[in-house]
């Protein structure tokens, strides 16, 4: 049983670790170098720092004589678990030419390896491996989204605007009936439950009371969102959150990311270059301050995440990180796990807001309704959309 | 009946008015002037900017014939209505040497005489009169607060460390059994009801579900805070959420807001001037970065706004604003008002927590348990305490 | 002899200790606090400060027995002098509304009395006194002209524009030919010669080749500024210094310092207030970058700090600051004074141009044509004009 | 012999085309990446650069039927040049992951074919081609100077110190008597003279005037520099220049460039990887304000630009940039040339330091004695010593 159990998780491990690399095959060597911006990571430095997790997490303290692939590779990759030991400053990560790509793809396979014997080896705490190598698995499918976020980010800075993954499709919405869901008062639960893996900051299923309120089984298209820039709804500052409207005029955004006008048309970036606006498709690439001002203009309000879990049953879901109009704060029960893993989660709970759903490069396999996203209400570079909600 | 009630508000009117003077009685021409902080405001400016809220939103459109005291001050003394106009950047109001600190007490003399006039002219939308005058008040309330902690912050910068308000008392603690109050779980009603004046923030009594959990009667005090810091509390970085680490970090702050150890005491600046800490008195001028990083150092949390508010009956609460672990966000059914004044809370709602209870410095009669205050989670310079909670 | 010396120096103390007061006449209180930024001191601090220069320099320590004003006010009013002890942070003097100004006043009275007492007592080393005093008077003059330069910047700086000095007069131009002179090539001594003051930085008479040249006996008119200003001058980068440019669009310069533009005139801020620009006027309220742009729009350039020195006798000068084409740098033999004293000059002697001359703000008895100013190539706020060269 | 005189030209132009690329050897792809500060420019953007310059400049503009190998290169390889046209920000060249490595070593074989073809089509205007011709090898030249201490730059902040180029060797110092050279007052003759190529800022051979000084023969060494800090020259805040003393406090220099003490040895970052420092080598890597501030440590000075030239030519110079007490202005009858070339050096005039000699980075035949050098005075990246002068 054990045995076979052993035999499931590695494939699974090998097929994720594979997935990761399988996202490299378009770039070139440069692309994997540049860090553009404080919250985008290089392609290189997700490569190793996932792979990290497994070697300080795992090997170092569960295979006997193991031996680190690179004595410096913990301070190049490690990202912030403060607990493990000094790390390379977040924002230099773009000035490690070395160690080469090649040899991070040869720490990938010396980790793969020594990961595949300790299975083999019949370990005796098979448990808490498992739990540990589920978690630095989806830790890896976290930084598979962010590497794509990443390196369109980073493409879409250069002039070139250059057509990396020529087969990347336009996403169609998904199908609604584009009608109003309406939810009764009363408690809901909400959290992880069952057997399955999810992150601390799902555990602790609670009630929650809920007002009756209706949300909407669709989301958000560039149609909606034209209408409301052309209503200048990027310079009527009574639509915004008064730190919403300061971020819009510093950073003079007048549309979601990688929108560009050109004689009266609308493009956007794609990692298959610059393409003509599709009005039909899903809204992306918004901020918070974006959706509140949207959700103002419309008269409605985005969902808390407890109404966006509490209706989730009854609407598709999947093609967009959804803003919610809740702040990220923990759970009632909620308790952080014991040494740097408990840095995973919580000591993010402060100035960020709750997204729900999944993404279109959100990986297979990791996504559920009790998934808690969170990122700054400034942030537009994840793929980001707009549910409306209301309350009755 | 409505003549008198008419009666009673101009009474109220005229005893808050001559509060915030009162204030300002010990202070120099020159404590008018100064903003040493962007989110410091100079006593001048507090003066004429309440001044101006009853001209602007009563007198210009209520009163017949009313003449403004000076073209200007509208422009000068707004602060943050984008609907009335131009203003003065915030950062810019410690420069405004003229009009004189005499000129803005002749514009509260003549203000107040117009305002005067006016409810003694049986005007006849007497209710809306009296609802904008209320919110007036209670504004002006809040700027009586504001009034006392940017002075204090002000002069604590000083190195002479003067002696303003020798009035000023360290308050005792509020009387406690130091006992943990138990909660059952159930729903609970949370926000205002009642005839009174509030906030549209508290509006929209609505329905929470709380687990069972425990809230302390006290207030965490000196002494109790001293042990956190000489546990090396400001050094352990598992004990603070990230952004709280890289606040303390950059700020270099190790102590709360004006306390200063010399020669193995502390001392702590007040508006009487620099005294030894009371070690049984308690703390105050922390920011949630430290509350939350105290809680944990204890082991236990913050309570929710709703447990405090729940639970409130049963405690002594005024002395300390209380951080609570809830970000500043809309009630279910939360409508902003039409026009200039529905600019008054909803569009700070985002990356703020939410502070129960009251404070030292909080004016006579301007609190009730479902007072929402906000601030951002680093700012130490309110009279701010920590109560603690745990789920149980 | 010596006696006599004495009086005469103690009566030219008092009367630029009283000119320094007669400036005061016209402020309010309010007026002394502000510091809008780093580069201005509030009124009150140039007061304090130059009381403390004789404070600190002469009386404690050749003043038997002298007890000093306040302990903490060589805290406060030390400017840059390192080795005198710590300091109140420049940017930070607009914070100090204590001591009051009239504790200030009584602080320079009792300087006053104490410096007097000091003369009249017959002292040993009346040489050296003399040779401090005299630096003491002339760092007083300085600051007498920063006063009035600061206090200019902080009034307009007020949406009212106040009138603060009503006699104020717009200058009419010194008389010229509106002729170019020609200096022939040759050897030239430059620097300080003779028996009266001067500062370190104008030691070390030297000799200098210049190649012959021509320099314009007038300097530029608000007219001949007006048509840069039309001819596009701020909009062509082919005209500015790389820095110039870079300081121009981000400081969103397109005028001198307080120039306005009212349907389409030219408006000018002065001490008496908004005034219609006078054409004929000299140009004032330049940087260097703007002076280098107009001189290279013209053809033609600046002169070095050793062309204007060379020529200055055969033009009319003292109501501009002139700025040359000489970076601030230590004449052949320049040494500092041991001590504080010789913190005075030589360690400002990077980054800055040399501006000769002296402006209308400039204290009577305080200028001579081998003075070297200097300032920061971007700065507006002293009275700062332009006059041509040309290589011949 | 025009011919003749053309085919000397292309061999010249190949011999320095292909210096450069010998400078690429021992990079990865991965290293032509990076940007890690504003000052630096990726090696990718230099290899593009120098032959956009020839693309720009001559081929454009003198082949008929040219066509540009890449219409967008133009933008992304331009540097500063407004006349020019839009350009990428400076700060955002370590962005472009595109074009490849490869495809910019394409681009330089393609511009290197089409000048072949150019020079070998007996041009009618054959003398303003070679003018061209020749500036564009001296631009090239100074990037491969600015090519290794880009890359110097960037490899040391790796933490695995990288040792790139095994061969680099540590300098022996030149040949010196470590003798003082006594120069006599009198007109020196100060810049070009003669048929060779120099800059537009060495133009203008003029007369300078110098009293009697003295200057070493030799360059100070490591172990001078460390006996400086020895003393607590980084301490002491009287031996620095006031902005020299804030720019050591912000950004916690306390020794050159890429020395770090280890266990009381002193090591040094070079291209070679750690190496201890060897004491009796020059040294490098210091900024202006350290060169003023062992100046002033030892009680000299640095030579003026103009003592330094008029001196040359009796002591051995060439392993580093020597810092002068010269600020970068023009020479009394400087001229910008026409059109963008015009911009190639006087717009830099402002806030920087002249620097006379050349560097063991410097490229072959790229040095004079007249040849006039500048930076900003906090940089410490370029291979810059220190030689002492005092005046006698």
């Amino acid at each position: 049983m054990e045995l076979f159990t052993t035999h499931d998780t590695l494939v699974r491990y090998l097929e994720i670790r594979n997935y990761t690399e399988s996202l490299c095959e378009p770039l070139h060597t440069e692309d994997y170098i540049p860090q553009p911006a404080v919250f985008v990571s290089p392609p290189k430095w997700h490569l190793g720092h996932t792979t990290w997790f497994f070697e300080e997490f795992i090997l170092k303290k569960h295979l006997g004589g193991y031996k680190v692939f690179h004595p410096k590779f913990s301070f190049l990759f490690n990202s912030y678990y403060n607990l493990v030991g000094d790390r390379v400053e977040r924002a230099n990560r773009g000035v490690l030419t070395r160690p080469s790509v090649k040899e991070v793809f040869e720490y990938r396979k010396y980790v793969d390896q020594k990961i595949t014997e300790l299975f083999q080896s019949n370990p005796e705490n098979i448990n808490e491996l498992e739990t540990l190598l589920e978690l630095g698995l989806n830790h890896e499918q976290q930084h598979q989204e962010l590497f794509i976020t990443d390196t369109k980010y980073t493409l879409s800075l250069n002039p070139l605007k250059p057509e990396v993954y020529p087969n990347t499709k336009i996403n169609k919405p998904l199908e609604a009936k584009k009608q109003w869901l309406k939810l009764d008062e009363g408690i809901y639960d909400i959290g992880f439950e069952g057997d399955g893996f999810c992150y601390d900051n799902e555990l602790g299923r609670h009630k929650v009371f809920l007002h009756s309120y209706e949300i909407t089984d669709w989301l958000v298209t560039n149609r909606e969102y034209v209408q409301f820039i052309e209503d200048d709804g990027y310079e009527r500052f009574d639509l915004w959150l008064d730190e919403g409207w300061a971020w819009r005029k510093e950073s003079e955004v007048d549309a979601p990311l990688y929108w560009k006008k050109i004689e009266g048309k609308w493009f956007t970036y794609t990692l298959a270059g610059m393409k003509e606006l599709d009005l039909d498709a899903t809204l992306s690439h918004v901020s918070y301050y974006e959706a509140a001002a949207f959700a103002e203009w419309k008269g409605m309000r985005l969902p808390t995440e407890f109404e966006w879990e509490a209706a989730s049953d009854q609407f598709n879901w999947g093609t967009r990180w959804e803003w919610t109009n809740s702040a990220y704060l923990p759970y009632p029960k909620f308790a952080k796990a014991e040494g740097a893993i408990g840095e995973y989660n919580g000591k993010f709970m402060i100035n960020q807001m709750v997204l729900r759903g999944a993404s279109v490069a959100t990986s297979p396999n990791h996504s559920r309704k009790t998934y808690r996203n969170f990122f700054h209400p400034h942030y537009q570079w994840q793929f980001t959309g707009i549910r409306l909600a209301r309350s009755i």
